[in-house]
């Protein structure tokens, strides 16, 4: 069964791990968020991009982002050069950054930096940037403007959000090994992610909501993962970031979103949150209730089995 | 005594280390050479004005290259994304090369980062690369023209050279800093690097000569020394390259070439050489005879002074 994960960072990782296992090796593409992209140190460097590969090679860190065993030489000496490492970088990953930094300088397309990494990582599935053209996503806070990793990383999201936008997203086009893995897709699984700032960018790319619909106007069925279980965010700021922005920061809230999108068939909800099922149902989208928290591997492909057999079922 | 030292890589490091202390601290100033600059994994490496910083900060590598204790966490990771990695780059050295090319990618000119660096690791004397504009030197061997790290690290100079050519040197002129350092020199000296690929390039920038021509009518007296002892380079490939472009590989055709670029007052040869002082003093030049291979800091420095002795005698 050919699957397209839409995915940030950690939370889409896990589930994309669990995919991975669940599905026959080469059946899994992963669109993942591009607009935390950055530069630093002279190198870009695609957070998200880079979990869900580390993730899906078997070698995330134990936080889930970065390297496993990695060591931090490059950025300590960087230190006492006197430089601002608010960003740490391990030397391992540094690898990564100046492998796709020369590639891109040398004018490949960000997609095909991504293959040729995912391949030299020995990831199964393939990881697609969003876009090839940049987007980034800038946060207004009552101090004003931010870029992304500023305010995720340098500010460790302390500050309130009242408003996001996607620079860059109007001049932004699905690639075509996006959209061709759309014409192939026989599901649609939207992560657990952060649904602004994470799914929330794949979604503002030119042609993305256009590719989905018609993938599901085909009758492929498009199911979503809350990423908020119990009124918070397994992870990142999600929580906080809906309240700021007038939002219900909770599972329904996410669902909301993503009906208003006229995204998903079905979503998934936690165990935890089952009173919040028939306002889901609602919005007009099938509910699966299950347990949604990836502890461990065990889980991450038990929710992927759910997702998968929910987006395998017959139409409500 | 405010001197001016032209240096490539280990042999000139050292005289300057030598001068350095030699020194009141603040008097040195190098012109490294830059045509063996490189663009490495999206970095810019200039590998002698690292070298000449490393060394002048006291934290160069026990081969005279690199950083002391550096480790290869990075280029082992690069290794096993299947990056050809023949040009090593310990971590500590990357972290040079990342604060560089961030500040050149800004809009930075080469020698304002040189003299971030050079501050930044502590530096008590200036180093300035010879210009802003890139030069690269290339060589010509049977098999065709090469980079020239391509030839000296890839290759491990191996091939003999037949021409040398230093692309975009005749778009290339002295930075302000040069000039300056050239207005306040009372003396000028040559290291003992290679003076076909070290010194040659140097020479090569629009209005150097110029430059040390219009220093050396005031008075300012320049010293030369031989980095070819005993008809053998010290250090690289001085005297093949030489025998193969069709001089004469010792002392004496160092000497030629500098006395036909009308550059030097004064040429210091080895006590191994001392036969050839005579042919020296028949090109017109100043002859020291003194030990000049540096085998440790106080060669260097002993070195130095009779340099420096060479620079403030009466001319002959």
């Amino acid at each position: 069964m050919r699957v397209v994960c839409l995915a940030g960072g950690v939370g889409g990782a896990k589930l994309a791990e669990g995919l991975q296992q669940a599905l026959a090796p080469g059946e899994l593409t992963v669109i993942v968020n591009s607009g935390d992209d950055l530069e630093r140190h002279s190198l870009t460097i695609c957070p998200d991009q880079d979990t869900v590969m580390y993730t899906l090679a078997g070698i995330a860190g134990p936080e889930g982002w970065g390297l496993a065993g990695d060591t931090w030489q490059v950025i300590g000496a960087l230190a006492r050069l006197g430089e601002g490492t608010w960003f740490r970088l391990g030397d391992g990953d540094i690898a990564t950054h100046l492998y796709r930094t020369e590639r891109l300088r040398r004018g490949e397309r960000p997609t095909e930096v991504a293959v040729a990494l995912g391949r030299a990582l020995g990831v199964p599935s393939r990881v697609l940037p969003m876009a090839d053209e940049p987007v980034r996503t800038r946060v207004r806070t009552d101090g004003g403007w931010l870029d992304f990793q500023d305010y995720f990383v340098r500010l460790q999201q302390a500050p309130d959000v009242r408003e996001v936008r996607f620079e860059g997203a109007e001049r932004s086009q699905v690639t075509p090994e996006v959209a061709e893995a759309f014409r192939a897709a026989e599901a649609i699984v939207v992560a657990p992610s952060n649904p602004i700032v994470s799914i929330g960018p794949i979604l503002a790319v030119g042609g993305m909501r256009q590719e989905i619909a018609a993938a599901r106007r085909r009758g492929v069925r498009a199911v979503g993962v809350s990423g908020i279980v119990g009124g918070k965010a397994l992870r990142g700021p999600a929580d906080r970031m809906m309240a700021s922005l007038g939002e219900e920061a909770t599972a329904l809230g996410v669902a909301r979103r993503y009906a208003s999108a006229q995204l998903l068939d079905t979503f998934v909800i936690d165990r935890l949150d089952e009173s919040l099922a028939g306002g889901v149902r609602a919005l007009g989208l099938q509910v699966v209730v299950t347990d949604t928290v990836m502890t461990d591997v065990a889980a991450r492909v038990r929710l992927a089995r759910d997702v998968l057999a929910a987006a395998t079922a017959a139409p409500a």
